[in-house]
């Protein structure tokens, strides 16, 4: 897969085309280089896709569903919330979401653009804590919603406390607050009294705290969900993907759990049939599969730790990571070992604070090239 | 398939509940009744789905896709995007576009949004003109774009003159125009000099000029498509779907051609990964069997001709169309009709002015099954 080629010159006048609203002219849509390298380490993918036996089931799913392609699908995909929300109850521990508590959309994308298109625009602002994932301020630009930030703590913990939430929600008002755990691009998870002091604060002027948490099946043992806190915070919304511990990240499958106002809120400003029959099929039918995909999460989570290891004996800043990924902070130039890492045929991400770089588990073969070339592109 | 239940009335305090921002609590989703019924003939859908052929290879593809399902899908969607250019030259009589003149979404409903995303916002207005499609003021909403309209010519013929569209521009000064042709719901196809006049009064002031062509297949002989136009008017974008005549509805794609600089625009405000693997092989797919799927349009416009001479015979108003559903005035209250017509198992969609249904094309039976019903529910 290569990069999108830079359109050509217009051959009409440019000046009499339309022009974008402020902020869009000349701007470069978001994403990480599509490259072709022998390991592909840059967007915390699984390296493990389906089985063959898992390919032939949805494929069989998707002909099922072909059938009918000519109807629109389920506005609502009832069964496929319901689905979801029993996946829930078994990985995190809690009761069951109901369907109506459950919402599904075209991956935690257009997840996180309905719930800033219900809860936020002009006006409104929306907090985050930096380092954070790097789509978050376009979703706020998109629905024209002031995005502002405050710092997590110093690496390579980069902590982020109660005190420090609550701090920054008195000082910006926000209309909703996006924490992530496990973090992007740090790895860190957090603990429950931070999302609690986080919903607790936003009571008051009835604002919305979202938990992203794309990562949490990677998460340590004994590291609970936000998700367990549902119960006494009404204004608690908990994101997942399908994407990274599901192997599904070319399905797009993005989906959140809250109370059922909220939901009611995010279906007035979705798009309608915005999940096609196609998606709804494929994803019911990884979820029947769940213990299939899911059962290389421990193999990953095994392999993240021993990498952190790994990469602290060579001497590197190694954040503690809760996810599939790991930040660690380089010796020499990040630019420089990125690129000496990419001719080597190990593509990972430059991202987060100057002179951290992430990299993605894959799998043992993937992992023990990242070593090897790391060995060459950022010597001790 | 039934509709979406009233969510339970929630059992936590409900003013700890965020608030949405202003228009969204207590609205409606868009959506017509999701209902079962014998002769669904009320959202313009195609009555014929794919073969057991076309099933088995659209099943077979997204099986192939899904071996690769862990990583995340070709962002820029290339091969698609070609693909439909390739179609849209056999169909329009014109040069094939370029993928890079080509964009997809998930639905004409996302290219619409994508587009006012770009070009309109706050301080921007729209321009369409009544009755039209009832998204269109949704899209607006969610742009924070100003929607605002002026009327179609009156009925029958519900007419749209270069005149009246160049007063309208004058009047709004738009950021976007969005012309529709056929018309939803009336089915009223534009000509092409009425298009031609909007893209010109929208020249000096760089406007953005969509032509919705969502039913653009079913026109009839010698009714040309504004694609036709392309290289005389660089801010024309012509939107089109595969829901309709390619019978695709269930798999949401849609698409529309441009000038690669605006294409660029969308591509800034576009959802990374927005459209996923399968949608991306699905619609390949359907793309290579298009004679198939193209091949029940030519019985669905002699249906379309023989209901309205059928329902002119019988004294109603009928709006000549060039789309796969006919707008046609009631003897009696719509609403009681509409009613009249579910009750024997038919179910079409009481919209446009007052007094006017609007009946989609089925299959033969379908057909013959609402005007047995007509007769009954609506009687001489």
């Amino acid at each position: 897969m290569e990069t999108m080629p830079a359109n050509p010159v217009p051959t009409l006048e440019p000046s009499v085309l339309p022009v974008p609203r402020d902020g869009i002219a000349g701007a470069a849509p978001y994403g990480a280089p599509q490259l072709e390298v022998a390991h592909a380490l840059n967007v915390n993918e699984n390296p493990y896709g389906p089985s063959p036996e898992l390919a032939e089931a949805i494929g069989s799913a998707a002909a099922e569903a072909a059938v009918g392609l000519n109807r629109y699908p389920d506005r609502e995909a009832l069964a496929l919330r319901a689905a979801l929300g029993t996946y829930l109850a078994a990985e995190s521990g809690i009761g069951a979401p109901e369907a109506h508590e459950v919402w599904a959309a075209n991956g935690s994308n257009e997840i996180m653009h309905q719930l800033l298109l219900a809860y936020g625009g002009p006006g409104r602002t929306a907090l985050g804590f930096t380092p954070h994932y790097s789509m978050y301020p376009e979703y706020a630009r998109d629905t024209y919603t002031a995005w502002v930030t405050a710092e997590r703590g110093p690496a390579p913990d980069f902590a982020l406390t109660a005190e420090a939430v609550t701090a920054a929600i008195a000082a910006h008002r926000p209309s909703i607050v996006v924490l992530t755990s496990p973090n992007n691009p740090t790895g860190t998870a957090l603990g429950l009294d931070v999302v609690e002091a986080a919903a607790a604060a936003l009571a008051p002027t009835r604002g919305l705290l979202v938990v992203d948490e794309a990562y949490g099946e990677f998460r340590r043992d004994g590291v609970p969900s936000a998700l367990t806190l549902r119960a006494k915070h009404p204004n608690l919304v908990v994101t997942r993907t399908m994407s990274k511990a599901f192997a599904l990240a070319g399905a797009r499958l993005g989906y959140l759990v809250a109370d059922p106002a909220i939901v009611d809120a995010v279906r007035v400003v979705r798009l309608p049939y915005h999940l096609s029959a196609v998606t709804q099929a494929v994803a019911r039918t990884a979820l029947a599969h769940r213990e299939e995909l899911l059962g290389k999460v421990a193999l990953l989570r095994s392999e993240r730790d021993a990498l952190a290891t790994h990469l602290a004996a060579r001497g590197h800043e190694v954040a503690p990571s809760d996810a599939n990924f790991i930040l660690f902070r380089s010796f020499t130039d990040r630019d420089a070992v990125f690129e000496g890492l990419l001719a080597r045929g190990v593509l990972i991400r430059a991202v987060g604070p100057a002179g951290w770089l992430r990299v993605s588990l894959g799998t043992p073969e993937d992992n023990a090239a990242f070593r090897t070339a790391l060995e060459e592109a950022d010597p001790r």
